[in-house]
C-alpha cells in the first residue's frame, strides 16, 4: 500500500520551529527549487528570480534567487519556469472517472491538481454509510489531498420514484461529520425545489452541516430558486450555467465554481458563467473553477488544468486564473493557511509550468511525483498496490434470476410514451408514439427509430422490480448495452434491439458485479468492468481511460446517439421531462408514474 | 442588563426553513428596507434599485426594488441610499478604549462596526485568564459581535524583566480555546523575535491554534523577520508600516489588515502599507482594515468607518474598501457565510451610508440601533444596565504601604541613563548624561529638561517592587503624572518633578483602584477612574470619552511633550532602546537590566 499519502506531511503545529529554523538559515532546506518564476495566488502576480526552500514537506520560504549558500540542500533548477500551487478542485465526484481514490491520484497528479473536495454520491447511493467510508479509507491511502464534501440527497428523490441502495438520513450525515475530519462541507443539495419548498428532511440535513461550522455545497438551476436557496444557507453552487444566474449568485453570497469540461458537453458552462466578471465587471474573488465529472479517458485530457486555461482564453489573467483553480477553492473550505498558495508552513504541493499554463512537473508534500509530464519512479510505485475495497463492495449487483427485459408486444393501437433521448444527452424529451398493430417490434423498431429500454433493480432489495421502457431516436442498429451505473440510485440500465442481447448485457454486468459494455450477437463486445459496487474499477487510470476508449468506439459502432455518459443518466428522475427507474416511467417535475402504453 | 446581544439572532442552522419561506414569498419578511442602492462586497459593485427583506435578525433575500407587494412587513424607506454589510474589524484591543466591551458596543454601532475580533491582552496581563474571562462574559452581554483572538504573549517579555499579573501558559491557552467557542484564532504573537528564533514556549502556544485549526494572529517588525515568522504558521499581521514590508508580508501567505489611527500617530500605517496593492499592483483580496488601538475619545472620531475612507482616499474604488472593511475580516476568520456582506440567511447587520462612507444608520440583527447618526431608544435602554465585573476585578492595586519614589541625589558626578521621550512617542532613546553633583534634583532638572519617573509593581507579587529613572525631554513643568495602563504588566508608572506629588498622583490611583491622573500641589487636577483591572472604566464611552478630553487638556498645560498613550508604553520592554519596568531599567533588544547612574 502507498506510503506517500496526505498523512506524510506532518502537521504544522509539529513543524514550526524545524522550518523557522531552515526560513532563519539556521538549518538546511530538504530541498532548494532554484531558478524559478513564482506565480503568486496572493497577489497575483507573476514574480521573478526566485528559489523555494523545502523542509518536511513544507515550503520553509521562498526567496530572492541565490539565496540559499549551503552544500547540503539538494538543488532542483527549472531554469525559468514557473512554479505555481497545486490545484485544488473544489467539487467533484471520484465515481465518474471509474477508478478508486488511489488510481484518481494519478490522473490528478498529472494534471497538476495535488488537493480534490470528492462528493461521493453515487456510492452512497449504492452502499449507503459504508461506501462512503470505503472510499474515504481509500482517499486516505492515495497520494493525493482527498476531503469529502458528505453526500446529502441519496436517494435524489423517493422510494415511490426508484429503489436506491443507500438512505443517507440527517442522523448519518451528523455521524459522519463526527467521525470523519476530513469532511469539511455538506455536498451538493441537489434537490433545489424542495430545499426553496422548505422540506423537513433536506432542512434538516442542512442544519446538521450548519450546526458543525460546515458549509453547505449546492446545485441550483433557475434564477427564480436563488434567493431562497441562498436563504437555506448553501453558499457555494458549480451549476450556474450562464452570466445572469452566476450573477444572481455571486450577489446572494453564493461562490461560484465554473465547470468546465469537453467542449461538446454541457459541463462545460464556464464560458457563459465567467461573462459575470469579464463583462458585468464583478470581482473574481469569490470564484474557483471546477471539473464535477470526468470519465478516466477524459481526465486525462480535460483536467482541472485544462479548466484553468480555459478561463484564460475567456479573458482572465493567468495569475488570477490559477487563483481561482488553487487559492479560491482553498479559502472557500478554510483551507487557505494549508494550501493554495506558496506561503510559509504551506504543504509543498507544487507544480512548474510553461508559459500556458501546461503542467509539467508536480510535487506533492515536497516529493516529485510527476516529471516531464510523466509519473515518477516514486508515483508508480506508490500505485502500484493500491487499497482494496471491502468484498461487500464487490458484491453489490444483486440480480433476480429470472427477469424480463422487454415488454408485451401491444395487440391494439397505443400510445406509447417513449423517451427521446437528443444530443448532447442531459435532457430526455417525452414523446407520445402511437403504435399500431404489428406482427413483431421489428416492424415498430424500423418505422419510428425505437429501441427497448429496461432498468433493473440491483440492491436486492425488491422481488426483481423490472422496468420497460422504448427509447427513441436514440438509433441503436443491433445488439444491447447496458451499464450498472445508471444516476443515482444505479440499477442496471439496458438498451437494446433484442431481449437475448439485452440478457447478455444484463448477464455480463451480474458476472462482473458492475460495468457498462455493449454487446451483439450474443457477446460482449465492448466492456469496463466496474466490480466495485458496480461503479468503479480496481485498475490503474490508463487501464481505464484504454478500456473507455475501446468502449467509446463499440458504441459508436453500435449506432447509439448520445454518449455513455448521457445513456447513464436516462434513469435520473429529477431531470426532465421522462426518466425510467426500477418502478417504471417517471415524469419530471410532475414527479408522477406513467405507463409505457395506453390506449390511443 | 442588555437583552441585545450576539444570541438574540437565532443560528441559521435554526431558522433555514422560515427564511425560505420568506425568500420564496411564502411568508412575510420582519421588515422591507426600501429604496436603496446595494454595496455588494462579493462582487465589488454598487446595485442600484434594491430592497432587502429581514427576517428573524437575518437577511432573507435582496430583492429588486418594488418587489415585496404584501402588507404586513415593516417598511423603512432609505431614499436611494447605500445599505451596506456592517463592518468587521479584525483586529483590536477593547481595553485600549477604556470602556468594557458593552460600553464599547455603543461606539463601534455609531462607526457602523457590527463584529470585532478583540485581543484581550492587556486584562490578562493583569488577571490571567480570569480576566479574559471576565472580557469574555462582558462581550456576551453586549450588543455586538465580539470573538477574541486569544492573547498569546503574557507576560510580554519574563518574569526576569517585568513582574506581571498574568502568565498564560500553552495549557491555559488551549482551555481557552476549548472552552469559549467564540475564540476564533490565537492573537497578535507580539514576541516576534523568539518566534522567529523557534522558543520553545512561543511555539508551544502557536501549536496549541493550529492544532485546532484556529488560525495565528500576528506584529512583526523588519523585513528580515518576515520568512521565519510565516513559516512559525503566523498568518495575519496588522504591523505592515511600510509598502515593502506589506508586500512581503502578502506574499508570504500573510494576511495584511491596514492599520489606520489618528493621523499624527504611529498607528496610522495604512497611507504607506496600501501602496502595496496601489504602487505595486497587489491584489486587495487578502487585505483588510482594522483600528488596533483607540482609547474612547479618538473611537468616536477615528473609528473603522473612518480607516475605510482612509483606504478611498488612498486610492481604492469604495466598493474595495468597505469589502476590505468587512468581508475580507470576515472571510480571514472563517465568518464569510456569517457577517460580511448582504447574501442570503446572513445576520442583519446593516448599515445605511451616504454617498462619502459616512454611517448614518446602523442595523444589528435587524434591529435599529443608530439613526441619523445617534443611538436610538432600543440601544439606549439596551446599554443603560451593563454587565458588570466580578468584585476582584475591582480590586487589581495592589500597593506597598510606603514606597519610594525618587532616587537618592548622587554625590558625585555619575552618568545617568536617562529614557529620553519623542514623538510620536512609541520610541524611547537611550540619552546618557552626566551629572555633576549639585544641592537638588531641580537644578539637574533645569538643565537637562529631567524629571523623574518611577514603576510601582502593582499585582501584590513583590514585595513592593519599584524602579526610579529619569526623564528626559518629557518637559513636565510641575506636579506629577500617573497611570494605572503601563503596557504591558500593567503596574503604576508615574513621572513628577517632585516626590509629593508622585506620591498623591499613585495614591489617587490606589483609591480609585485604576486610573490616569494628572496632579499638581497635591491635588488630582484631572483623572480618568479605571477601577476595572486599572483598566477600564465603567461608565458609558461618551462619559469617558469627555473624560479624557478634560485628561488631555491637563496633561497638555502640564507640559508634558509627549500624549499619554505614550507615556503608557514607557515601560514596554520590547520596543527598543530604554523602558523603565519594576525590575528596573531594560536595554531594548539586549533585554539587559541597567543601573540608573554609574561613575563617570
Amino acid at each position: 500500500m502507498s506510503t506517500l499519502t496526505r498523512f506524510s506531511v506532518a502537521p504544522l503545529s509539529d513543524m514550526t520551529r524545524k522550518l523557522a529554523d531552515v526560513a532563519s538559515g539556521r538549518a538546511d532546506p530538504d530541498l532548494v527549487i532554484a531558478g524559478a518564476r513564482v506565480l503568486s495566488t496572493y497577489s497575483e502576480r507573476i514574480l521573478d528570480d526566485r528559489e523555494i526552500w523545502l523542509s518536511g514537506g513544507r515550503i520553509a520560504a521562498v526567496k530572492p534567487a541565490g539565496s540559499y549558500q549551503g552544500r547540503l540542500a539538494a538543488s532542483y533548477d527549472v531554469n525559468g519556469g514557473i512554479i505555481a500551487p497545486g490545484l485544488v478542485d473544489p467539487h467533484l465526484h471520484i465515481e465518474s472517472s471509474m477508478v478508486t481514490a488511489c488510481a484518481y491520484a494519478e490522473a490528478a497528479l498529472l494534471n497538476g491538481t495535488t488537493t480534490i473536495f470528492c462528493d461521493s454520491h453515487e456510492i452512497g447511493n449504492v452502499m449507503d454509510v459504508a461506501g462512503v467510508e470505503a472510499m474515504l479509507e481509500d482517499a486516505r491511502q492515495a497520494p493525493l489531498s482527498i476531503y469529502l464534501t458528505v453526500p446529502s440527497t441519496v436517494p435524489a428523490t423517493s422510494a415511490a420514484m426508484e429503489t436506491a441502495g443507500g438512505d443517507l438520513t440527517p442522523d448519518k450525515i451528523a455521524a459522519i461529520f463526527d467521525k470523519w475530519p476530513e469532511a469539511l462541507a455538506l455536498g451538493e443539495k441537489m434537490d433545489f425545489v424542495p430545499v426553496a419548498m422548505s422540506d423537513e428532511r433536506s432542512h434538516a440535513i442542512i442544519a446538521e452541516a450548519l450546526k458543525r461550522g460546515r458549509p453547505v455545497s449546492g446545485h441550483v438551476y433557475g434564477r427564480d430558486f436563488v434567493a431562497a436557496y441562498a436563504a437555506a444557507g448553501v453558499t457555494d453552487t458549480h451549476e450556474a450555467i450562464d452570466r445572469e444566474i452566476a450573477n444572481d449568485l455571486l450577489e446572494a453570497g453564493v461562490w461560484i465554481f465554473l465547470r468546465g469540461g469537453p467542449p461538446t458537453t454541457p459541463w462545460h458552462s464556464l464560458p457563459e458563467a465567467i461573462k459575470a466578471i469579464t463583462e458585468l465587471g464583478a470581482s473574481h474573488k469569490r470564484v474557483a473553477v471546477c471539473t464535477d465529472d470526468r470519465d478516466a479517458d477524459d481526465l486525462l485530457m480535460f483536467g482541472l488544468d485544462w479548466v484553468t486555461r480555459q478561463a484564460v482564453k475567456a479573458g482572465m489573467k493567468p495569475e488570477q486564473a490559477w487563483a481561482m483553480g488553487s487559492l479560491h477553492g482553498a479559502t472557500r473550505f478554510g483551507l487557505g493557511d494549508e494550501i493554495g498558495g506558496l506561503g510559509g508552513g504551506r504543504r509543498a504541493d507544487l507544480v512548474l509550468l510553461d508559459d500556458t499554463l501546461q503542467p509539467i512537473n508536480t510535487w506533492y508534500g515536497g516529493e516529485l511525483m510527476v516529471e516531464d509530464r510523466k509519473v515518477t519512479a516514486t508515483l508508480d510505485e506508490a500505485l502500484s498496490e493500491r487499497w482494496r475495497y471491502p468484498d461487500a463492495a464487490y458484491h453489490t449487483v444483486k440480480l433476480p434470476k429470472d427477469v424480463k427485459l422487454i415488454p408485451e408486444l401491444p395487440v391494439e393501437r397505443v400510445k406509447a410514451h417513449c423517451i427521446r433521448t437528443e444530443l448532447p444527452g442531459i435532457m430526455a424529451v417525452h414523446e407520445v408514439i402511437e403504435l399500431e398493430p404489428a406482427n413483431d417490434w421489428q416492424s415498430h423498431f424500423d418505422r419510428h427509430d425505437l429501441c427497448f429500454v429496461a432498468v433493473v433493480e440491483r440492491h436486492g432489495k425488491s422481488d426483481g422490480n423490472v422496468a420497460h421502457g422504448l427509447l427513441s431516436n436514440f438509433s441503436l442498429k443491433r445488439g444491447a448495452v447496458a451499464s450498472s451505473v445508471g444516476h443515482d440510485s444505479h440499477n442496471i440500465i439496458v438498451a437494446g434491439t433484442n431481449e437475448a442481447d439485452m440478457q447478455a448485457a444484463v448477464r455480463a454486468i451480474e458476472e462482473k458485479q458492475g460495468g457498462v459494455c455493449v454487446v451483439a450477437d450474443g457477446k460482449v463486445r465492448a466492456m469496463v468492468e466496474l466490480p466495485i459496487a458496480g461503479l468503479l474499477s480496481d485498475k490503474r487510470v490508463h487501464d481505464v481511460a484504454d478500456d473507455l476508449r475501446v468502449l467509446k468506439l463499440a458504441w459508436e459502432d453500435a449506432g447509439c446517439s448520445i454518449p455513455y455518459m448521457g445513456f447513464n443518466l436516462i434513469p435520473l428522475s429529477v431531470i426532465p421531462e421522462i426518466r425510467i427507474t426500477d418502478k417504471g416511467l417517471v415524469l419530471v417535475p410532475e414527479m408522477e408514474i406513467a405507463a409505457l402504453f395506453e390506449p390511443a
